[in-house]
């Protein structure tokens, strides 16, 4: 196939994806068209969702960078190959041999880039090729959008809610679904907007910047500061050494208790805790980040954390903050803040106020909508769950239909409207307004004339006759780019990298009119065909569909 | 480590699963442990949940099988060890040396057999070694465990609703979230009492059935039977050869039509789902199960289906059935059955009424449940998206606990008092009464002696003073088993085959008390401790606890 010098593609990130990775009922027509000596017809399928997730109006696509990787590696293996004779024993010898020499050259995609804001109805991904070929490209094509996709656009809604200047990092490796849901998820958390992962697997694979600390357990499994046994500590610039960094924390623990007698929040600290932030801290000098809610956040946990972070302080070192993992997150950030900023004032130490604050424990959309309600003092949020899992809508439905096959549209009716197809191989355009914000995507027939800046176009609803409206674009945007060009002699898009699709999603998101993506009640974005295509798929549903006869 | 003349254990499924498939504050915690000197403490973890899913009152155990493939293959690869010297540069290069060498020969692993029905906060597995190595194992044991558990427990529901009798399959691939989202459902739909998976993938790795037929795709890329090239078919007992199978079909779709002439239900069919049809039996004629709702089910799949199955019929072959894939699923059902069992007559083809019917369309718990109340003929039903992604609740929130630190017993303290932990290395024995069910679950120290049949045993709730209650049990299991004994001397329980895993599974269901397993306001299970466990978790609680202040 053409490469035109452009990067090579990588296999599949997870090796899984190989070409058994689809439903059986694939193979079984796969027989069926080879035995027909239909297999090598020609088809055009179209990759469309029919709804947007979470109640919003917008999807970010994702996925398609591994949709590319498996079929540039598209190949069955010998033991594949034995496998599926064992597993349909029905069917003749030469079915195999055609199985074994096929791959995806004969293929074309097009696609709207990784990373793009798209809409119902419009095909994300538009797929030709050999009928059989194409079939078996179904599932695993769906299967690498949706989740992609899915948790593309959860990632970007959450980013929305926090807002810009917050730090989001993906922590949902231990509650996603099975090991590769969560490293699909960390690189697609990354790709709508997130800004690093817990999950160092996923930092390896896509060099997602990598945060972590401590845990609960760190914390509970020491008892007391008396086992530290190295307690030395050189200074930050080498020029001193701490011989009892441990007497140091203690120091600073009763001149805080001091600090305290006039606000009365702490007796006694948890000495376990203390013993597990001092030992962190003669670790992780440089970084020392710590947990403070394993006995009590006020109480024990911030204190305990600024009498280490004093004592680092002595020593040239700049502690990095906390991280609240339960309770009242809005409150216990912002007592934590004034107590940093009374330690600041009351010790003289620049910057102390500033320290930041990390906050995780089963965040969503809501609450962090709801803590932004009430106000806090959160500088980064640790977000698993809700995110990886997308639990407040756990499926997107995208489906691969087909539309055309020997240059014959084709059209899949339903009972339900919203469920029949838009049959044709189609263009796509995105009509942008005067402000610069997108206005309608409208599809077209292959061989009209596209839509022309200064011209105005009728823009009709697909299904709905009386919807429909005039647009004169300042600016047209085609949105399908080939992919995989086949034997077609297109050039082929380079595949970007991730970050330059996360840039893409994030200059997407900004451009669109903010009605568009706000949170509640949304404006639907609207999608469109052309008058000629209008006319020709109600023509061709008159066509398909039975006429009914009542009784 | 002791091999015991059992099976070798395989390397996990995914390649994915390697030892950084982890949070990062995993090594973090390690380096810290490791500069301490305290890496080889000796830690006591619990693998628990708190809350049983889906409103139900039970979940199933999964995911156990390869957690011990994970640990049996745990070894750092050099460019593993590379990445991490350059994921954490502050750290020494001793600790890369001793990443380097560790593997789990130190570590033991108890826990119930996969498939067995446990229940909240007690533990389905107890981890125990140098604490440094065996919080490394954390998160990918958590990620193992909790969709595992989620997605089998959801299947069992399915299958309760569902009967005994029906078939059910997994359809989930293209929804799930993500290639081995996929792959696992398919794994732990059938431990949790799934018949078969359309996923070819999931048919080779576990030996799975596979079932498929065809999609509305393979039915709308054909136009009309004109264009079936070769139409001969041999009859199945080689006997003789039909030079001309597509004029028998029609054949046979013009007695129908007489036969319908009285029942006035269809007209015209559509050709080109006759053609499809056609094609597709001439392709499996021993198998010919046919998609029937392109058009329109009753107007034209169905009579299309049967005058496919009533040519086959007269070659010796009997069709397989039919799939619903839209619509009044129960109607539609019911008006099939009607339709086979009036050919059945009309024709003389024994068993044609018995034609098996399977459904499919977003079924889940509740769609399953209303059509038992409606009536229907369904035989088998297809569920993907609802059972693979769990969207009636996504996730399993199994947590990971120190309970024991070279041999000090450790809490972990919460405001939420469901979220304390409970202390010790335990023991945990299943407790049954008089007619066979299972009573209740209790933890006792690891030392204590256990329960004995016949013998009263008080049970207490471990944190509700006022609930407990004598027991004298009829049978007393002890649930955690040693599937990997480190350096202990104990055996290694063997790990079961994937049926053994379902039988088990399905057993155990079996004999729960039906008020526990039923759908509507089931009867939550008992969970207990022993009364010095009791006891002690409060002495220690009182201990741990900051005293407050009221001002």
């Amino acid at each position: 196939m053409a490469e035109n010098g452009v990067r090579p593609i990588n296999r599949p990130t997870n090796p899984m994806v190989t070409p058994l990775l689809t439903d059986l009922y694939q193979f079984t027509m796969a027989y069926a068209y080879w035995k027909a000596g239909k297999h090598l017809d020609r088809a055009v399928f179209d990759l469309f969702f029919r709804k947007n997730p979470f109640g919003g109006e917008y999807t970010i696509f994702g996925g398609l960078d591994e949709c590319i990787r498996f079929i540039a590696n598209f190949r069955f293996s010998e033991e594949e190959i034995s496998f599926l004779r064992s597993a349909m024993p029905a069917c003749e010898d030469g079915f195999f041999e055609y199985l074994r020499a096929i791959d995806c050259s004969d293929v074309e995609v097009y696609a709207s880039p990784e990373g793009s804001v798209v809409f119902p109805k419009i095909p994300m991904m538009r797929v030709e090729g050999p009928v059989a070929v194409v079939q078996l490209l179904e599932t695993p094509f769906v299967n690498l959008v949706n989740y992609a996709s899915l948790v593309t656009t959860n990632a970007a809604r959450h980013r929305f809610v926090a807002g810009k200047s917050k730090i989001l990092i993906e922590f949902g490796l231990r509650r996603a679904q099975g090991p590769d849901g969560g490293i699909s998820a960390s690189k697609y958390s990354y790709i709508g907007g997130f800004d690093a992962t817990s999950n160092v697997a996923a930092g390896r694979l896509f060099g997602i910047p990598l945060r972590g600390t401590h845990s609960h357990a760190f914390v509970s499994s020491f008892m007391s500061p008396d086992e530290i046994v190295d307690k030395t500590l050189q200074s930050c610039d080498g020029s001193i050494i701490c011989e009892d960094f441990v007497s140091l924390v203690q120091t600073w623990l009763s001149k805080l208790q001091l600090l305290d007698s006039t606000n009365g929040v702490f007796g006694e600290t948890n000495q376990s805790e203390l013993a597990a932030f001092t030992s962190y801290s003669l670790a992780f000098p440089r970084n020392f980040l710590a947990l403070v809610d394993t006995y009590d956040v006020m109480r024990s946990g911030i204190p305990n954390f600024c009498a280490v972070a004093l004592a680092l302080n002595d020593l040239g070192y700049k502690a990095a903050g906390i991280r609240l993992d339960s309770g009242d997150l809005a409150y216990l950030s912002i007592e934590a803040r004034k107590f940093f900023c009374s330690v600041e004032k009351e010790f003289g130490v620049p910057g102390f106020g500033k320290m930041l604050i990390t906050a995780s424990n089963d965040l969503n959309e809501e609450t962090l909508d709801a803590l932004n309600k009430q106000g806090h003092e959160v500088d980064a949020f640790g977000i698993g769950t809700y995110l990886v899992t997308c639990y407040a809508q756990a499926a997107l439905g995208c489906v691969f239909k087909l539309v055309e096959i020997n240059n014959q549209p084709r059209i899949k009716l339903s009972e339900d409207v919203t469920k029949v197809s838009i049959p044709c191989k189609k263009r796509i355009y995105r009509l942008y307004g005067r402000e610069g914000y997108p206005l309608v995507d409208i599809m077209t027939g292959e061989n009209e004339p596209p839509p022309k800046v200064g011209e105005r176009i009728l823009c009709r609803h697909p299904f709905n006759e009386s919807k429909r409206a005039y647009v004169v674009p300042q600016n047209v945007e085609e949105l399908l780019k080939c992919y995989w060009p086949g034997y077609s002699n297109k050039k082929r898009e380079e595949l970007p990298t991730l970050k330059e699709t996360r840039e893409r999603c994030l200059r997407q998101l900004a451009q669109m009119r903010p009605d568009h993506v706000r949170r509640l009640n949304p404006t639907p974005y609207k999608i469109s065909v052309s008058a000629k295509l209008y006319d020709f798929i109600h023509f061709l549903w008159l066509n398909e569909a039975p006429v009914g006869e009542l009784q």
